[in-house]
C-alpha cells in the first residue's frame, strides 16, 4: 500500500511495474540521436493530411496501440487511461482515445503531463483501484506552433532561447509488480512555482525553479542524495533551463552535472538541427521516456533514475494579458 | 482500502469524508433559486476589472479560501489540490492556485472536472497517498463565451438548445472518515461517448449518452437500483440533455423521473432568467454540489445520492474542423 514519506513524497510499497512502453516520432525527431529507440517513425507528419490536430491524435492512438501490443493486451484489459496534451481542451487526446472504450481521465500539466499521467496510473495500480492503466501524452510541432505562437506560413524568426515542440507521443502500460520489469518506487508531485518569467520564448527559465523545488523535496523526503541515482532525467528544460537547474541545485551544494540529462536536449542534435534551446512539448519527455530511458532501464544499464517532467503553465490569453509563466514539475523514481 | 466492484466501479471502504465545502457565485446565479445556499455572491462579476479570466481566478481562489476556513485548516495542511476549468491550458486554475504552495494536479474533463477532481481527492485519501486534498473547479460566463462562442460585444442570438455558462466556483476539502460528515462510498469513472452530435449549441444532447453509460455501469456494478438512492444529480445536461437521459434509461426500464435533478436546470429559473436550456460550465455542478447538495446531505435531508458530472469534450478548433462533440461522465455515490 502507498505510504507518505516526508512532507511531499508517496512511497509505492507494491512497486507497480511498467509492463510495456511505446514511442512514435516525426521526421525531424528521427534525424536526432534517438532514432533507433523509437518504435515508429512518421516521415510524413501530416499523417493523412486532414489537419495537424488529427495527425497528433493519430500519433497518440498509434502509441497506445503499440504499447498494448507489446504488453500482449487488449484495450478491454485496461481499467483507466490517463492522458493529456497541449492543445486547447486536450483535443488531441480526446479524439485519439474516444474509440478505445476505456474510462478516460483527462489531465493537464503542460509538458509535465507524462509524469502526471504516470503518477496517477501507478497510484491507481498500487492502491488496487486498477489492475492496469495506460499513461499517454503527445505533442505535434505544427499544431502547437500555430496555437501558441505564429501561423506556420509566417516563418517568424526564433530567438536563441526558444524551444522546438517535439512531434511525438509516448505511452506506457502500468500493472502490478512483475519480476524483471522496471518499476516505480516513489512519486513527488510538485507545486506551482512562479518566478515571474514572462518570455514565452524562454520556457526553460520558467520551468527550472519548479524542477529544482521538486528535486530538492524528493531528496529531503527520501533522505537520499544524488550519488544514489544513476541518472536524473528532466524534461523539457532545454539547454538554458538545464543550466539554470544545475546552478540552482549547486547553490545548495547539490552537483548534478555528471548525472543530469534533459529530454529536450537529448532528442535533437540541437546545433545541427537548428532547434535552438532544444525540444519541448508533452510528447518530448514522453517519447524519450518510452524509448531511450525505459530501454536502458530494462537492459539494466540504469538501475535507479529520477524522471522529472516539467511544465510551463501558460496560455496565449495569459501571455497576452501580461501574466507570467508559472512552472510545475512532477517526479518519479523509476528502478530496474 | 479501495476495492474494485464489477468492471468499472471503485468501492472506498474507508469512506473519505467531505470535511468542508464552499461555493461562490455571480449576480445572475444569485437571482436563481439557490441564492441562499451560496457562501459568497459577486454582484460585480468583473471582480477588480482587470480581465474576465482574472475574475474567474479570483472566484476560484475565494472558494478555496472559504473551504479552508470552514474546515479550520491552512493551505499548508493540504497535501494535493486537484483543479481544472474550461479556459485554454486551464489558466483560471493555474493563476488562482499558484500562491497556495500546495502540490498541484491539473485536470481536464470539461464540465465533468469537479467529479474528476473529487474522485482523485477521495482515492488519494482512501489509499493513504494523502491526508487531505482539495477539489476545486470554476467557470465564468464572460471568458467562456468569448473563448468558445462569440465576442461578448457581438450580442449574437442564442438558440433554444443553448446553455448558459455559470459564473461560479465550488471547492471541497476531503479528509479521512469523520463521524457526522458526508462521505464518498464509491466512484465510477466514465469512458468517452461519441454519438456524433456536432452542435456546440446543444451540449446536453452530446453529454446525455455519457451520463446514461456511467449510471448504467454504476447500477450494474453495485447491484443497486434507482430506488436505493434519494436523488440523482447530473450536471450539466440542461433541459434537453436531462430529457434525453431519462428517455435513454427508460428504454432499459430504469425510471429516474421522480429522482432526477440536473444542476444546470436547478441553478437558474431558466424561463424567467432567459438561460434557455439551463446552466453549464465547470463551475455549475461544482457550485450546486458545494451549496445545495452538500447542505442537504449534511442536514440528512438526503442520505444517499449519485452525483454524475458530465463534460462536453469540445474545443473551438475541433468544432471548426467539423468534428463531433464527445461526452464523458464521472459518478460519485455520496452518503450522509
Amino acid at each position: 500500500m502507498p505510504e507518505r514519506v516526508g512532507k511531499y513524497t508517496i512511497m509505492l510499497n507494491n512497486k507497480p511495474s511498467i509492463r510495456s512502453y511505446a514511442s512514435v516520432a516525426g521526421k525531424k525527431e528521427s534525424e536526432g540521436p534517438l532514432r533507433k529507440y523509437f518504435d515508429h517513425i512518421y516521415m510524413d507528419t501530416s499523417i493523412g493530411g486532414l489537419s495537424w490536430e488529427k495527425a497528433e491524435s493519430e500519433m497518440q492512438k498509434k502509441a497506445v496501440k503499440l504499447a498494448l501490443d507489446k504488453a500482449n493486451l487488449k484495450a478491454n484489459d485496461i481499467n483507466y487511461i490517463f492522458a493529456g496534451d497541449l492543445l486547447n481542451q486536450s483535443m488531441a487526446s480526446v479524439f485519439a482515445l474516444k474509440d478505445f472504450n476505456i474510462p478516460y481521465i483527462g489531465l493537464f500539466g503542460a509538458c509535465s503531463t507524462m509524469a502526471e499521467a504516470l503518477s496517477m496510473s501507478c497510484i491507481f495500480v498500487e492502491s488496487k483501484c486498477a489492475n492496469k492503466c495506460i499513461a499517454v501524452t503527445s505533442s505535434h510541432f505544427c499544431c502547437a506552433e500555430r496555437q501558441f505562437r505564429f501561423p506556420l506560413e509566417y516563418g517568424g524568426q526564433r530567438t536563441t532561447t526558444a524551444q522546438w515542440t517535439v512531434t511525438a507521443s509516448g505511452a506506457t502500460v502500468i500493472c502490478k509488480n512483475q519480476d524483471n520489469l522496471p518499476y516505480v518506487e516513489s512519486i513527488t508531485m510538485g507545486k506551482i512555482c512562479d518566478l515571474n518569467i514572462k518570455d514565452a520564448n524562454n520556457m526553460g527559465a520558467a520551468m527550472a525553479p519548479a524542477a529544482y523545488d521538486t528535486i530538492k523535496k524528493h531528496l529531503d523526503d527520501t533522505q537520499t542524495d544524488i550519488q544514489d541515482y544513476d541518472m536524473i532525467f528532466t524534461g523539457d528544460l532545454g539547454l538554458i533551463g538545464s543550466e539554470l537547474l544545475r546552478k540552482l541545485l549547486l547553490l545548495d551544494g547539490v552537483d548534478i552535472t555528471n548525472k543530469h540529462k534533459d529530454c529536450g536536449v537529448m532528442i535533437y542534435n540541437t546545433k545541427k538541427q537548428d532547434t535552438h534551446a532544444g525540444g519541448s512539448g508533452c510528447g518530448c519527455c514522453a517519447s524519450v521516456l518510452c524509448s531511450y530511458i525505459l530501454n536502458k532501464l530494462q537492459n539494466r544499464e540504469f538501475k535507479n533514475i529520477l524522471f522529472v517532467a516539467t511544465g510551463a503553465l501558460m496560455s496565449t490569453t495569459s501571455s497576452q494579458q501580461g501574466e507570467s509563466i508559472p512552472g510545475v514539475a512532477h517526479l518519479l523514481n523509476i528502478k530496474a
